[in-house]
């Protein structure tokens, strides 16, 4: 299916389920939506914080297509699921956006670290969550992100588990797609980045580490939606945890840094 | 000091030590030399074994110049020790080959990892066994050579301890230089590559890894010498280990493959 073909069935309400392992070879994209008075901090806050906040694609004030990223796209629709954040609290999941959209709202799209998972199946790395048909868990962390303005909070990292000599094939691999959070930050020991249970994820999702594997981290998409708790904006949205945007870029078109 | 006044001073008995951290930036090679007879098979050894094996240059039999390597190098002289292998026996070790050459003998020079020691370096991650101004154990793993005439053995890998995210990063930036070993092809446990005690390598090196560091190990130059023990040539020679042939070759010369 195209990413086009996808994003209708989404917007028509039969997807509305995660995404990974949808459409093989096509970047996904984080959203995080506020209002353009917290855009510029928020951009900062993205360009500070690239490892887990690569940005692809910001709208103008109040527009809900991303040309860069797809045709015809519709950021209000074309999304699984939606969080809406108001006054630092979640307060509602939603499928779609037209009933809370605001004419000062800009949306900030971030690399996933879903694009690059049909790399990995491609060379033969198998992807635990993708195999069995479920989301890469994802952690809080100790880690603090750089702030700006009412942005800050810690790093969010996903988590796959590999064999050694497959997890430094992941990590050269992924090293290429710095757009797409690009090399793991961590691997191995968990409470070494804060993380006091691997069993209990922020974010669930498949977590099934065997005997003769590490647990590999990448920086997190959901990262900013962290910081968007601590920084109580009275308005804002997010993706819903592992249901992304599906673009029309193919993971070969971001050239590597 | 240039790779040719280093050289100069190897051919003078001047140096005769490890060459760990001389002429940063350069290339360093693994040299092993063996009869015409045998060179088509060992040839064929290091292409099926190019992890281990990085061809750099072949001679021409008799040849004790590698003009592609550097300005006026006599194999012969230049390297700071050499060891003498006998029907399968290591038999002497000398500090010049001048009575032991032969007009029928093939040098292949092979990519060492002290190569990007110094990129390492300069990216802030500390290099041990450099810190300490020592050489990097190796140890005999049981992970089978791909054969070729009379040469199989097991692997050979070289080990330097690192923190999880300098690991990610000494990955990352080893993984570009395939013509000197490449990435790791193991970290971790030792015993998943049947190395029973990390204090004790075959080759010693200086082995001091703390607690919140894993040893990563890379495929090592030294894995032909350990197959020319098995293969039992009536006579052959090798670099001594840590002692390797500075070349003229810049490492941001070695294109990527």
């Amino acid at each position: 299916m195209t990413p086009l073909a996808f994003r209708r069935k989404v917007r028509d309400g039969i997807f509305t389920g995660p995404t990974a392992g949808q459409c093989d070879g096509f970047v996904q994209a984080n959203l995080t939506i506020v209002p353009e008075a917290h855009a510029n901090a928020f951009q900062q806050f993205c360009e500070l914080n690239a490892k887990a906040c690569p940005l692809l694609a910001v709208s103008n004030p109040g527009e809900w297509t991303l040309p860069a990223l797809g045709e015809d796209i519709d950021i209000r629709q074309d999304v699984p699921a939606y969080w809406i954040y108001r006054n630092g609290q979640k307060t509602e999941v939603t499928h779609q956006l037209l009933d809370f959209w605001r004419d000062d709202l800009v949306v900030f799209a971030l690399g996933c670290s879903f694009s690059f998972e049909y790399l990995l199946l491609c060379e033969g790395l198998p992807v635990r969550h993708v195999e069995l048909s479920g989301s890469a868990p994802v952690y809080a962390t100790t880690l603090p992100n750089q702030p700006a303005g009412p942005f800050a909070g810690n790093l969010a990292v996903s988590m796959r588990p590999f064999k050694p000599a497959d997890a430094i094939r992941a990590i050269e691999l992924t090293s290429r797609y710095p757009r797409v959070h690009g090399a793991p930050v961590h691997f191995g020991d968990p409470a070494a980045i804060g993380i006091r249970d691997l069993g209990k994820p922020e974010f669930p999702g498949i977590v099934d580490v065997r005997a003769d594997e590490v647990p590999l981290f990448w920086a997190c998409g959901l990262t900013p939606q962290v910081a968007l708790l601590d920084a109580k904006l009275d308005f804002a949205i997010g993706h819903a945890p592992g249901h992304m945007l599906v673009t029309d870029l193919r993971l070969d078109q971001l050239a590597p840094s």
